[in-house]
C-alpha cells in the first residue's frame, strides 16, 4: 500500500548537546548525566508564532530518523516515512516535524556506548539506567532548544507511546494534544516476562562481557536471539499465518536437521542477525528495563491513574489494534476511562489490523486519516494561551 | 485445589530395550536406530484380556513418570498425579496405565544423550531427527511388549496430544479412545517460531559446541534461556497478571540496575536455572523439532485433515483451553470439524481456564469428571471387536 502524499526528501542527522559542566541531567534514580547529546531531526518549518511543532517518539529498536532520505542512494525511508511528509497524516507543508534518538539508544544520542568522560572509554553498565520520565525531559531540553514552549502534538507508539503519555502529566503545560499509540501506562507481567528473557539471552552471550565488550567482539549471538523473541511479540498468529504459515524455506521438504526449514525460521534468523548490525546490546538492556519500569499511575498519581491524568492539560487520540496482545486493547480501554474520569477531550479508536503491535508503524490508511484530522483541528485553531499572551 | 482420589504410592521406573541387532528402529527420516530404550512407568493392574490399558503421553518437558513417588522422601509425585490414581480421572483401581519417556528424551529413554554404540560416545547431532510418528512407533513396541493389543485409550496434552493424534492414525486398529489436550495437528507459524527462537538460545550458547558438550560444560545459560521462553508460551497475560503482576521481588523500590527487579523475572530466571539441573539441552532441540515437523494432514491425508482422520477407528474427546494462545481453541476446531466429517465419534469441550497452555497440567475437576466419565464409557462397555473374537 502506498502512503499518500510526498517525501520529505533529503534529511540530514542533528546534534544537540547540553547539560554539560554542572549542568548535569538528573535522572530519577538520583544520578547524573552530563553531558547529553541527543541526535534528531526535524521535517518542515516552525512557523513564526512556533505553534506548529509536533514531536515524533520512535520505539525501542527507532531512532530520529522519522522521513526522508539521508542520500540518494538510501533504499529506505525513514520509519515513519508513511505518515510524515507533505499531505501526509503529519503533513510537514504545514508542520514542524521533529524527532529524536532517546536517551540510552545507540544511533547518536548518548548511551551505554558513548565515551564516559570521567573514564575517556564507552560507559558500557556504568551507564544509568534511565526511566521514559528522563527520555522525555532530555527531549524537553531539545525541544525549547527548537524555540517551541508548547508542542501542538506529541505522537509515538509502543515506547514511543509510553513517552506521549509521560510528556501530557511531566509538561502538562507544553503539550496541546497527545497521540499514543498501541501502548500502555504500564508493562504487564507477560510484557515484562518478553523483556527480561531476551534481556537475559544478551546478558548469557559471554561475549556481552558484563557490558564491558566495546574493545572486543560484540554479543551478537544474544543480541540476535534477543531480537527474535522481541520480533515474535511485534507480529501475530494471523499475521504470521498470512506471511509464512508452514512454508518451506528454499526446499522440497524439511531436512531432518537442525538448519532453518520453515520460512519464518530463517524470516527470524535473519532479522535477528541484520539487528546486530545496527543496534547495540547494552542499548536493548537500557531501553527495555525503562518500559518496563514505566509506570504512571505510580510516578505521577500515588497509584492512581485518574490522579496522574488529572494533571494533563491536553486532548488525546488513544489507539489500539485488535491484533496487538503485547500491549492489547484492553489496557488502552482502562487508560482511556482514567483519562475521561479526569475529565479531559478524549478520542479512542482500536483500529483493525491483523499485524500485531507492530500495526502502528505499517501503512494503514484509517490510521493516516485519524492522525490527519485530530492533528488538523488543533492546527485550524489557534491555541488560547498563545493568543492570550499575543494580545 | 486437591485431587480426588488416592495415590498409586511407590512407583518404579522400568527400562525395555528393544531393536538391538539387524531390528532396528526405521524412522521417518529414512534413518535406522538401534539398540532403542524406552524408560516407562506402570499403574495399577492388567485385566485378563489385556483391555484396560491406558497410554499416557506426555509433554515436552515431561517424562514417564506421569503419578506416584520414587521413594518416601520425594518431595513431589509425578506430573499428572491429579489425573491419575485410585478413584481419580485414569482410576488405576479399574486401569492399568502406562507412561514413556519419549525416543529423543533425556530421562531415560535413547537420545541425543544416550552412547552411541557405533562410537562408545553420546550420540549428540548424530542422533537422528526423529518425528511424533518414530515416538509413536517405539511405544507400539513397548504397548505390544506388555501385553497389550488394543488400548483402552490414549491421553495426553501438548506434545502428548500430537502423539494421541498420530496413534489415531497411524495404529486405528489398536485405539478404542483418544483424548488430545490443549493441542493441535500442526505448528502454527507463532509455534514454530516460539521453538526456534528456543533452539537458536541454546545454538547461540557457546558452550553447546555443535552438540558434542557431553565431556565439558553444558550449555546452561542457552538452555535456560529455552526453558524461559518455553515457559511464557505456556502461562497467560491474565495468569501472570494474577500470579506476578508487577509485584517487585524483595525489595521496596526497583533498583535502577539490571538484577531482577520484578517477581516475575526471579521466577523465569530460577524456572530457566531449575530446568537445566534436569533437562539435555540437545534433546531440547531434537523434542521441539519433532513437534514443529508434525503435520497429520500432510503425513496421513494428502493434504486433507479430514482424509487423515479417516483412518481412525475410535471415539474422540477433544479438550482446549479458553487461554491458551500456543494451541488456541480455533485449532482444535478445526481438528474436531475434520474428525466429524470424517464421521468420527468426537465430544469436544473447550474448558474455561486463565491459566494458558498449562491448564491440561493444572487440577482442574472440570477436566478430571470429563476425563473419567469418557473413559468410563469404554471401561463399563465391553470392546465388540475383542468379544466377537473370544466367541
Amino acid at each position: 500500500m502506498q502512503a499518500q502524499g510526498g517525501s520529505v526528501g533529503r534529511v540530514e542527522k542533528c546534534l544537540f548537546t547540553f547539560a554539560e559542566g554542572d549542568d548535569a541531567l538528573r535522572l530519577e534514580s538520583g544520578r547524573r548525566l552530563a553531558p547529553v547529546t541527543l541526535a534528531y531531526e526535524t521535517y518542515g518549518c516552525l512557523n513564526k508564532d512556533a505553534t506548529n511543532a509536533v514531536l515524533v517518539c520512535h520505539a525501542l529498536s527507532g531512532d530520529s530518523h522519522a522521513a526522508g532520505y539521508y542520500s540518494q542512494s538510501d533504499h529506505k525511508p525513514g520509519w515513519w516515512d508513511d505518515y510524515v511528509g507533505p499531505g501526509k497524516a503529519l503533513d510537514t507543508d504545514r508542520l514542524f516535524v521533529i524527532c529524536s534518538n532517546v536517551v540510552s539508544g545507540c544511533m547518536g544520542s548518548t548511551g551505554p556506548s558513548s565515551v564516559n568522560p570521567q573514564t575517556g572509554r564507552p560507559y558500557g553498565l556504568d551507564f544509568p539506567v534511565v526511566t521514559i520520565g528522563d527520555m522525555v525531559e532530555a527531549q524537553r531540553r531539545l525541544v525549547e532548544h527548537l524555540g517551541v514552549s508548547r508542542l501542538l502534538a506529541v505522537v509515538g507508539g509502543s515506547l514511543g507511546g509510553m513517552q506521549v503519555l509521560e510528556w501530557t502529566v511531566r509538561f502538562p503545560e507544553m503539550v496541546r494534544a497527545a497521540i499514543p499509540l498501541a501502548t500502555t501506562t504500564k508493562h504487564s507481567a507477560l510484557a515484562i516476562a518478553f523483556n527480561e528473557v531476551a534481556r537475559q539471552a544478551i546478558m548469557a552471550d559471554p561475549k556481552w562481557s558484563n557490558g564491558d565488550y566495546y574493545d572486543g567482539e560484540l554479543p551478537q549471538h544474544g543480541l540476535a536471539v534477543a531480537r527474535m523473541i522481541g520480533h515474535i511479540t511485534y507480529l501475530s498468529d494471523e499475521a504470521m499465518r498470512r506471511k509464512f504459515d508452514r512454508r518451506l524455506q528454499d526446499r522440497c521438504d524439511i531436512s531432518f536437521n537442525f538448519e532453518a526449514d520453515f520460512q519464518v525460521e530463517s524470516y527470524l534468523r535473519h532479522q535477528g542477525q541484520k539487528f546486530t548490525e545496527r543496534f547495540d546490546a547494552n542499548s536493548f538492556l537500557y531501553i527495555t528495563k525503562a518500559a518496563d519500569y514505566f509506570h504512571l499511575e505510580s510516578s505521577w498519581g500515588r497509584g492512581s491513574l485518574v490522579e496522574a491524568f488529572s494533571r494533563a492539560q491536553c486532548s488525546f487520540l488513544a489507539v489500539s489494534f485488535t491484533s496487538d496482545w503485547l500491549y492489547p486493547t484492553y489496557q488502552s480501554r482502562a487508560m482511556v476511562q482514567a483519562m475521561k474520569k479526569a475529565g479531559l477531550d478524549v478520542s479512542f479508536c482500536e483500529v483493525h489490523a491483523d499485524c500485531g503491535h507492530d500495526a502502528f508503524l505499517l501503512p494503514n490508511p484509517r490510521l493516516a486519516s485519524m492522525l490527519g484530522s485530530f492533528i488538523g483541528r488543533f492546527l485550524e485553531q489557534e491555541p488560547e494561551e498563545v493568543a492570550d499572551r499575543a494580545v
